[in-house]
């Protein structure tokens, strides 16, 4: 049903509406539901992901038997987390229904969407359902993975529709930044469901292909159930300015650059920053090299798939810039958000092999830091800055625009779908509760605005939204090739060794008469420098060795009251001489 | 000599003010240099922190056999340096020269210019001078280290001159986010230079004392040699606000907050936000409670000194609170950079003993994130949120303004004070160009400009600035009670444990025979979780036993090539497993 509370005068869509005709699509042709949804028909929404936290997003719809999964992508872990690569979704509930599921149906290509797809086939083997750029890059992690060749993946186009079990679904296009994103209609027996999927709504993409407004709206019209849109940007007002903007930019900073070679860094998935750069160097006589393994795979799926159009002999390889002067150059790198084995950050620090700055470099970063990266972004600027070299970074021109929707994008989504429910997607608690302002705002009922956590189940009728259950979820983390090897146990004693460092105490005994033999020896690492402190040290050794003497009882060793014990003691001496904290690890060997 | 070439039409000082009458002050005569300064006279400037990093502040003034220090504050570690606690400057180049150096000048009494003053004192006695607030904060400092009774503390007021051997040196009044801060105008026989310290230009400052533009004029007349000058905002363009403005915004929140309990988070220092915040409580009828060891600390010293004016009867004891309802209460607590062990982050996770947060309660962040913490407060929102409360942060009101000044403040202070030769100060290299921008836009000649490192020794005189060496300085971290003996290595191991945790290989051999009696044993901590590993851990045990048998030539063992035996053996076992690296570590015993 339209929601009766739509502000700004709107009515409900059927009077404001009946007079136009409605069209239909060639492509697609709104497929119409036999007959109206019935207030007993439910359909439930499990969020796997993506809900309290950005990145890897999932999300599961089932109606009766049927199960399909939208997204699943990878989180990059915080300082919180040290040493892990990269963090996925819990599969497990996944698996308890893996009868169910039909597929996974993709909304981009962003890793946040599609990094945890590799890790879901090795435990189900579903097919995939996205566009071409999105399969195209789907197929690059498969590869990796060594799954190419047993996995099913379908390639459709916008306006297409997808039939999974009682699911029809149609994908509809979204601006974003990366071509090929699509958001979804989601329809069975119980109402349609909208999900976005990532979006901003650009009236001028590089590509000149705005938003699908008309198809949205469509289904506005028709009635929507629930809609769930992309919270990332809820905070911030206004609109998102158009990708086209950053042309421009780069217009006047490559002519500012003025005879100097020019560096742009920017996200590895940007294909649209990516055409504008290359297109703004061709028309000022300029290569381009490209920089950076994620970067070189773009430009080559991107141009491959047609989505990147790269003019004859502009590209050149980065081996060959030493051929031309700066002033015919640009180097298009990663590195925008100062990772630290990025090719711009070994630039800056001048460690990087093939490129060396100097002041006849000029160098743009074409992106703003993610929250947790301003100080490695800084550190960055800094050291290029220390090279000599002009960085045009942050604020100082339009050189980035975000891929999402700011406030007014996401208020005229909601106004044009004009949902009956509305679920808050894509963010951190801050961002959903924003997000629900404005849902308010728009006029929707609270009461018809969920907020929800990761594993929470629930499920929507005509009449109701509710909560059912909470079922597995998680974060799954990947270190190495290892997946769910490290958990809280391990991630707790890295941070404990980080902080602190560890003393090592160890004493082999005779087994038969129960002394010490050899040892106890203190070995520490990352404590103190042990050269500096051998006073402390012997302190620690003869605490040790006065604990094994005390707990010796003739013949019998309590091990583990023998360990407990040198842990507290020489914490406590370490505490007193340091205050500070070490592990203290003991271990007792018998011979 | 002053500038010929400001911008703007102005004359050199002398043309201009020439009929203007040169006015003296009752409390603090000008006095006059009587001779003006000699082309051979020359003064030098060491630097010691603060030039390529925001902290640790410490700049030394040498006139022939005299020598004294501008400040000696601290840094607070980033996450490169795992369980650091505080990082100050190396003293070693001011112990080499103890026997010359007159005394220490406080700025003002914040962290990064106070916080390494116990540390130095440890190393040279020598007599500190500050305005009353900031001795006040230092003796808080001096008596947490026992020093309090050996120091010589001396209270200088704006405008009073100290003498330190040839050097003579004016106290001015800046605005600053804490009370009594000062820059200084030095002067001896070489000329006069001015230091901002830390300012900005608040024409209506909560205690109404503006900063004393008329002083920095008057040098500016008289002809100034060099200018020391705040970089931490000279990326912003415009004014900072005034800190009254946060006021004004305090007063609009306290009435939407209706009969919800207040809590303000806020930086412990900041005087005039606590005063603001009392007063606005005060008009509205709440009492005020307040939170956090340092806040409380700041209130002590604040209204004893009698610079934060407490109406009777309005603080209450935080056990009190629950004798008043949420609408008679403000909370003022620390934690506006989400620091882990603060009162506000203990609230946002529940874990606070005294604060119970509800949806009754109005929390408003009054800070902006340092760089680097901006994920540490949006969690910290984020789980504010998710309780329920209400939470205004960041830009969403004008809740806090900065203590430094903007590009617009910073041209005016070059403006008036006229320098022959510039120097950014307090700042990272982005901040110091950026500066040094501002300086040539001003129309300061590009070679009068000096960008400083930490280390550097410069040397001025009436026609030049020139770097002469560099001097020992660097980063002495402070870890518990150690002071330096945490160095590099220990920072390293400490990195290394963190991301892919140890493994420790121990084993004891028989000295008369060589065999190994007892082990190789295994043990990991961080590394994996062992119980689902085991048989990687007895392929390790395999592999390290390999490697004993491998090394015994009968008798005889070279213990440090069976250790780099075992540390390569086993590395290439586990890289090739799990493509980890964990410190690996073998411990060898004999008896």
């Amino acid at each position: 049903m339209p929601n009766k509370n739509m502000p700004n005068g709107r009515n409900t869509y059927g009077k404001r509406n009946s007079g136009k005709r409605y069209v239909t699509y060639r492509k697609a042709p709104y497929k119409k539901i036999a007959k109206p949804p019935q207030a007993k028909e439910s359909v439930r929404i499990a969020f796997l992901g993506g809900m309290n936290e950005i990145g890897k997003n999932m999300t599961l719809y089932q109606y009766k038997e049927d199960i399909f999964i939208v997204d699943c992508g990878l989180a990059f872990p915080n300082s919180d987390l040290p040493g892990v690569d990269l963090v996925i979704p819990d599969f497990t509930y996944v698996e308890n229904n893996a009868d169910k599921i039909r597929g996974i149906i993709v909304t981009h290509g962003h890793e946040d969407h599609i990094g945890g797809i590799a890790y879901l086939l090795k435990r189900v083997n579903i097919p995939i359902y996205a566009t071409k750029l999105t399969i195209g890059l789907i197929k690059g992690k498969l590869e990796e993975h060594g799954l190419l060749g047993k996995a099913k993946l379908v390639e459709i186009k916008p306006r297409d529709n997808i039939t999974l079990g009682e699911f029809n679904i149609e994908m509809i296009h979204v601006n974003h930044s990366i071509p090929d994103a699509v958001g979804l209609a989601i329809r069975c027996p119980a109402g349609v469901i909208i999900q976005t999927g990532d979006f901003k709504i650009d009236t001028t993409p590089v590509d000149g292909d705005m938003i699908d407004l008309t198809r949205f709206s469509d289904y506005g019209k028709k009635g929507v159930l629930a809609l769930l849109s992309d919270s990332t940007n809820a905070e911030r007002p206004g609109y998102t300015l158009s990708e086209k903007s950053v042309g421009d930019s780069f217009e006047t900073l490559f002519r500012k650059a003025k005879n100097r070679r020019i560096v742009v860094a920017t996200f590895a998935s940007n294909i649209h920053r990516v055409q504008q750069i290359i297109d703004v160097a061709e028309s000022r006589g300029r290569k381009v090299a490209v920089l950076g393994r994620s970067l070189e795979n773009l430009v080559n799926v991107g141009s491959e798939l047609g989505y990147l159009n790269v003019p004859q002999g502009i590209l050149i390889d980065i081996n060959m810039i030493r051929n031309y002067p700066d002033d015919k150059l640009v180097l298009i790198t990663t590195g925008s958000q100062g990772e630290p084995m990025s090719a711009l950050t070994k630039m800056a620090y001048g460690e990087h092999k093939k490129v060396n700055l100097t002041p006849n470099d000029y160098v743009i970063i074409s992106a703003t830091p993610i929250p947790g990266n301003e100080k490695m972004v800084g550190n960055v600027v800094n050291e290029l800055m220390k090279r000599g070299v002009e960085v045009i970074y942050e604020k100082m021109y339009e050189v980035h625009v975000s891929g999402h929707a700011c406030q007014e994008e996401l208020k005229l989504m909601m106004g044009i779908v004009k949902p009956k429910f509305f679920i808050p997607a894509h963010g951190e608690q801050k961002h959903l509760q924003k997000h629900a302002d404005l849902a308010r705002a728009m006029g929707i009922d609270n009461e018809n605005i969920y907020i929800a956590d990761n594993g929470d189940l629930v499920e929507l009728t005509q009449d109701s939204i509710k909560y059912v259950k909470t079922v597995e979820s998680g974060e799954i983390y990947v270190d190495g090739i290892g997946v769910g090897d490290v958990g809280n146990i391990v991630i707790n004693d890295r941070k404990k060794l980080s902080k602190d460092g560890i003393i090592i105490v160890v004493a082999t005994f005779d087994s038969a008469t129960g002394y010490a033999v050899s040892g106890p020896d203190i070995v520490s690492r990352g404590f103190v420098y042990v050269k500096e402190n051998e006073k402390l040290m012997g302190e620690a050794r003869d605490v040790a060795l006065a604990v094994i003497e005390e707990c010796y009882d003739g013949k019998y060793h309590d091990w583990n009251f023998i360990k407990t014990k040198l842990r507290d003691e020489l914490s406590k001496l370490m505490y007193e001489r340091t205050k500070r904290s070490p592990m203290i690890l003991p271990i007792l060997m018998e011979i």
